[in-house]
């Protein structure tokens, strides 16, 4: 860590800092410029982190010199992380192919739209049960019948399945039917939840919020990591920006990023980053091409009878078109994406 | 609600559209341009908006022409809201002086504390039990035993509580303690959360999302309206900026928006919006002039020893010296702040 | 300057950064701590600065501690800037009341908004001769015309005038016309117009540009300065946010900022920030109440006939409501606010 | 165009709207629904854009159903533009490998660059000789001669280059010695540029702004083709984002995005976008997978002594090693680029 103080600051303001860093059990080394005094501190950053040094008077900017996030960073692990979805594996060279629709809306449905996307290739079946919908007057989800429906599906076509869970009281629930567990853009930073999917052995797919940072996003997972459960896939789904033109903007630097700073895998997921099917395919092999572990898109046979987000649905036959695409970007770069979905 | 077609939409693709409306039991009036079509739906747009009729094929845009809220809107109540806390008015020409440590801490540092800034005219005490923290290693808050101290504390200096609840399981045991109820930032769109807190009448202090827009945060507010609970205060505390100098961006046209949309009081929040003690008054001033119904504002005795977010705190004597010119401005655009708390 | 290694750098890449530092005749402080070598530089910074020391290899950060403007700096002037527009003084506790319509369009009408806008308090007129329009095909100004039609009413009036010029061929022309100059938004980082404007003596109005930092902004107030102008003043006219709502996002926070880090005054220009009259009032109040040194409105006495931006222009009855509240306001915070303009 | 009126708009106001519409020599449809008057506008949009309608009193909102531009509209254009730059095309599947410096510097680094990069497969060759440089201190580039050194360059290794002009006084200057002219970002609506470039024949590398939305760097493209010159190639290099970990956001789907709503060409420049030569490689096959009709990267043999910029430059190893990748991601998905430059 490194604290720069004021231009103006008096010996005495230097030494309170001093003093109190050597408090924390900390060195320091200190560096008068011409213009500026530098306070370097060796030792462990962290117990440093947690005190105010920025508060104290003369102190002009506190910067650290390691990322806050533990578990979650390459410096603790250097290979990838490969999880294991019900024997689908995501990350180390293999891809995940994530498809269905944005609601469980009735059996029949979830059949035909499971049945296209497992031959076009997806290799996890998606479908949301509990919906975080903007508005209280829209449709919520179909709650556990939901799950029930998502999971004879997904037995059905031999593929594991992921849904999202919002409430910490329901997390017992959706573990019991999912194979993974999502994290919705808007509980991101839902701590209390976060913690509660950490107590599970589940994998975790946590997706991106749409104000955080890549900082933010691997301090989420760090959450779920430190309570224990080191399964987690991140996903970049699109962040706030200023053109109304598409729904977020897709940030696809994310993915080298992510590679560079952690361990853990990350998918795109182009359906919400970009709202408009006709952005969706080019956004996708964007992301292969980037060297995403993965691609999660939303499929619905009838869009415009879909109960959530019918717009950014892709149909079926899109589906299978992009996917091709993808198997063949993926071959010449070099990644494998499993067939075989989970046996019943 | 306004359905504009694709400049090359077939008429069967317009009949289906229509279609689609009259099945929803609602009427259309279709209009041909030179280049496009044009559909308006004629009946209650409520019906039409839960229909993805931007999925239908040949439809480039639907447009709604009703806000998605309904409690919540001015056309609902077009006299602004008064919520009483506890004895302490916020809106309809009401402001409250809401301050206090960012973190409950221990007795004696809230009893300092809630002393120094009562004396200055804060009307609300706050302080946080239980803290949504970035980092999982970070202090999380004291729990309980922080609600208690708080409850005394407000007790013995006469002033109502305000405290936030991040858990939907703990929002009981909150509202036992508090005189109001804070939902944070990054819970503005947890939605279970939302839900739990409108079954309670206790009034609710709901601060914007980074990225919210203004509409966002009165879906929120519609959340608990729709519940049962009227009590909402909403809070502007800066938004997702560019500019790294600044923690937030201080949107203060957040407060002469929800105005015109919303009967419902909005406070400011200049602390968590700059994240920086010498930006503070300006925008605490800022806001007052551009008519808020209160002013919240984090403040520490000795912000080098606060367990969280001790550099954004105010000191007292700044809070005091801040305060003085809220009361004279406040004075001057004929708003009136109690400076009588509740009586124990 | 502050230069932070990467985790695994050698010896022979520390060794090479001090060597490129001590050849640019500066000296070194290196400090090892368990993770990080940090190497602090002591001497000229400015020096430094012109070298690319982050691309050396096996440097991970380069922090400079002084801010890279120097004549817009506090640093360099304690005591406030205070620009004399041919008589009327902004900055130093004197506030500007620039106001006029969006484009000078007859003599007539120029004559109408004049009376209304000077009669309500306004010590400054405005008016564009050369409009920057997004669309080739809209209105682009009266061009030298409406120069003199400008330069007619303000004599009429008693008022200096300022207007916009966007072509460095054309700064002679506007400065024999003009009593101060407009650099817009969109031109903020026009470096080559900058420079052609630093050349004249003539105070400039500088317009904050739409994704310009603070920083961003005094760098290009640095430009016109060391070109030997120092007559310039700073607006905030908002800057680009995710809520369509609005037009921009106006940045309050931007006046204290300029204020601590600058001794050159600041205006807000609540008419472009939101776009909206019936927003235009509260964040106008709400930037005097942040210390703004002038405000800055658009006005027009026919706005559906307005030959640009008529949608976002006050009435001259709403401008002479909201300048009564302003003076009341300058006058509660201690401004004044010259009512003598210039005298032909 | 469609007009929405307020919720209360009396029936005087509704006809005042019809009147001036009908005044513009335009037809108009109303439909009344249960809430809302509606305003169809039938005729040509563009006589109605040019009048301020939103201005008038009880209108609400102002909706445009045609895009503002209209030579680069796919609706002007149905076949892909390609653009020529001395024998090397761009579009309509051929792709532009644009590289270099960011400034030019000598003619031996020059030499040396341009020998690497042209043997890696660039086809055009890129180097400033005017820099916008946020400070006016740093290094402004070498003017005349810098183009010189770049001609003989381009002229040596059979390549045409490129190059940015600043100065509207200087665009003759710099389309003497270039093949194509750049328009820097910080330029993009600097609309006396955009005319001046437009009115030589000289095909234009137009780079999109910061804050700028795709339709803005549309209606900036039309400038330039408005005058006469259709030779523009659009090119994303990052808006700006909320994350300081790069320097700005790419902005991928604005590939796509400009692929459905132009004909022109667009190239993507992933040095600016992201600042980071570890990002950029991923984010160039990322801009490829998405269609892009070209990639521009900064090269340089030694980044630690470039007088600009060289932290975000790749060497000409990593230059090498990117480009194999994307010839042979160009040969999957069917794009061709020419390897045989300008024949001197």
């Amino acid at each position: 860590m490194i604290i720069i103080l004021k231009s103006h600051a008096t010996d005495e303001q230097v030494q309170h800092v001093v003093d109190r860093i050597e408090e924390l059990g900390l060195r320091t080394h200190v560096s008068r410029g011409s213009y500026r005094t530098v306070i370097g501190v060796i030792g462990d950053e962290a117990k440093a982190l947690e005190s105010p040094l920025r508060a104290i008077s003369g102190v002009e900017e506190v910067i650290p010199v390691l990322p806050p996030y533990k578990l979650a960073s390459r410096e603790a692990q250097r290979e990838p992380t490969v999880v294991d979805v019900a024997g689908v594996k995501i990350g180390g060279g293999h891809m995940a192919m994530i498809a269905g629709p944005c609601a469980v809306e009735n059996p029949r449905r979830m059949d035909e739209i499971a049945a296209a996307v497992t031959t076009a290739g997806a290799n996890i079946l998606r479908g949301g049960a509990f919906k975080p919908r903007t508005s209280p007057y829209a449709y919520q989800g179909m709650g556990e019948e939901g799950l029930k429906i998502l999971r004879d599906t997904g037995d059905k076509y031999g593929v594991p399945i992921v849904t999202e869970v919002m409430d910490p009281r329901r997390v017992e629930l959706v573990a019991k039917y999912a194979d993974m567990i999502q994290i919705g853009a808007r509980n991101m930073q839902n701590f209390v939840l976060l913690t509660e999917v950490g107590q599970t052995r589940k994998p975790v797919l946590l997706k991106r919020g749409m104000s955080a940072t890549i900082e933010d996003l691997l301090m989420s997972a760090e959450y779920v990591m430190s309570q224990g459960n080191p399964h987690v896939v991140l996903c970049e789904r699109g962040v706030k920006g200023f053109d109304k033109a598409t729904r977020n903007l897709f940030d696809v630097a994310a993915v080298p990023q992510v590679r560079l700073l952690s361990h853990l895998p990350i998918v795109v997921d182009p359906s919400h980053a970009t709202g408009r099917p006709d952005l969706i395919p080019a956004c996708a092999l964007a992301g292969v091409a980037a060297g995403a572990d993965g691609v999660h898109i939303e499929v619905h046979n009838c869009p415009e009878e879909a109960l959530s987000d019918g717009p950014q649905a892709l149909l079926p036959q899109q589906y299978a078109e992009l996917s091709a695409q993808i198997f063949r970007l993926a071959e010449v770069i070099g990644k494998s994406i499993s067939k075989l979905g989970r046996k019943t």
